[in-house]
């Protein structure tokens, strides 16, 4: 794409990034969407410093197109995931859930470019004054760990375009799975959309089969953002959700969800497939999935749609 | 705007409808809002039988280009609101919060055309089963009353649009307060778009000056999705959404809520101006909006900003 400042920053010919997700984004989906010509990202949350490195070593040899590294500032063993993104030469890095001027200035200095995730116009200034190359703006709608304003994506992505004045780039996410979603987003001042579950539910994914049948089956009010008491994340309903609401409904305090929570649910629903008591991570778009394709195949088809539908807009008006 | 399958329904020059708010859309907005090529709306949710007649009466002399009311199905005196509406001649019903199959051949029968207020495809189906020759698909973000399953826009309106089989058109709510985001939702298959609380904060908007002042002063984050156990509502926070939050927090039942509310909230807010203690009922794109500005400004500059960024869009691909 011309004049795209996503595609020039991260040097990809589609503005069209696949999100870091726990459990799905591993070396053979991030790999398979840097090839098909969009931003591929191992999402490193869901892994073990040994792992991270076996997965960056894979996709070194899977693909010599650019890909990210998804990084959750919060994580514990940070800085032997930062030494492996330095030693493996990984060109970009998504930073989210934390304080984007701890590591910004650090990655900076060693030539990798930084975007960080915010859900809100202040985050996104914070993200900017500390040097990010970009930002995604994710509303209420995506899958995961989420804002606790609630703004939606419609309502976010042009506040944030507002508050970065033009001086970096924005990434839209969460609510997008198809062209006509991407073409809405650049209408708003988007320059580029990152899909989560639309690339969850692909033949690379490495998410239990079950868990992306489930994303095909889903059906509008399938998902709830829950546990804003603990850690906002959206979700299937399912039993364990129940549980929780269960809880709610008798005034339970943060302490007594997060021992329903536990460790280890998002593991067991989106990698081992447990749909009734894994916590099974999700966007809000789930409903509008309904088949299980190649990452190469869901860059080719949102590109298409999404030029097909601005070509159609001249009509319009 | 040619082949625009709203327009040619409704008989109005511009795909901008103004959403019938409480306390908000009498007389004065409806008429400047038709009389700028938009569907103005009268919202008779608020109004007493007479109440309703009076504004009709003075609608009519104020325009001569379509106009619609706002009918809520729930409304308890509805058939008095019915037969001022057919006395009157009014050409458009919206209906909303209820079942379209009770009034829907009634209105078309006497050549009314009615559009009916969904917030899922499900209820999008049974709308169009029921006659309507419209819908309107409003999502999460929306101010007022809103749905069970917080779908937000984004999601929503696609999967209405494949609900319909492009039989009848498309209009949507929730979140659109410029021409940009209703260049998104044409993006998305909307064939025009509902504005509440653009028009809210216009000069010819009944609200009181306050709540006009309150909406040009928010910020994101500002709204909350409320008393979703008694009827779900989007609305400021302030005082009174304090002693809601109390409440939920030690496991309030419905009727303890519904007690908390009381009567005529909304009145006490919007109308009265009473920022604390009232129903602020608002929609999330509040924060986008910074000025208040005549209804025929809205409408001028909202087709104006639609028509530019779609005039852009060949450059983005």
């Amino acid at each position: 794409m011309n004049n795209n400042r996503i595609c020039s920053l991260l040097g990809i010919e589609f503005p069209i990034i696949q999100a870091g997700m726990v459990w799905c984004s591993g070396w053979e989906l991030a790999s398979a969407v840097s090839n098909a010509g969009g931003l591929g990202m191992i999402g490193a949350g869901s892994m073990y410093p040994e792992v991270l490195r076996t997965h960056l070593q894979k996709c070194k040899q899977a693909t010599d197109k650019p890909f990210a590294v998804n990084l959750p500032l919060l994580y514990p063993n940070i800085d032997e995931h930062i030494r492996s993104i330095i030693e493996f030469k990984v060109p970009v890095v998504f930073t989210s859930a934390g304080n984007p001027a701890s590591h910004t200035a650090f990655f900076k200095e060693r030539g990798i470019t930084v975007v960080h995730v915010v859900s809100s116009s202040k985050f996104a200034r914070k993200a900017m004054d500390a040097g990010c190359d970009a930002v995604v703006a994710e509303g209420f709608e995506a899958g995961g760990h989420n804002g606790r304003e609630e703004t939606t994506t419609l309502v976010l992505v042009p506040q944030v375009v507002e508050a970065l004045e033009g001086k970096i780039p924005l990434i839209a996410a969460g609510g997008i799975a198809t062209g006509r979603a991407m073409a809405a987003m650049f209408c708003l001042g988007a320059e580029a959309v990152q899909m989560g579950t639309r690339f969850a539910a692909t033949v690379e994914s490495s998410a239990h089969i079950h868990y992306k049948q489930r994303i095909t089956e889903s059906v509008e009010g399938d998902t709830v953002l829950t546990l804003k008491e603990v850690t906002p994340v959206r979700m299937f309903k399912n039993a364990f959700y129940a549980e929780l609401a269960e809880a709610y409904a008798r005034g339970a305090n943060a302490d007594e969800l997060r021992e329903i929570l536990g460790r280890g649910r998002s593991k067991k629903g989106v990698f081992e497939g447990d749909l009734e008591q894994g916590e099974l991570e999700v966007g809000q778009v789930s409903s509008a999935i309904k088949s299980i394709e190649t990452a190469a195949d869901v860059v080719k088809n949102t590109m298409e749609e999404f030029r097909a539908v601005l070509q159609r807009s001249a009509a319009w008006y």
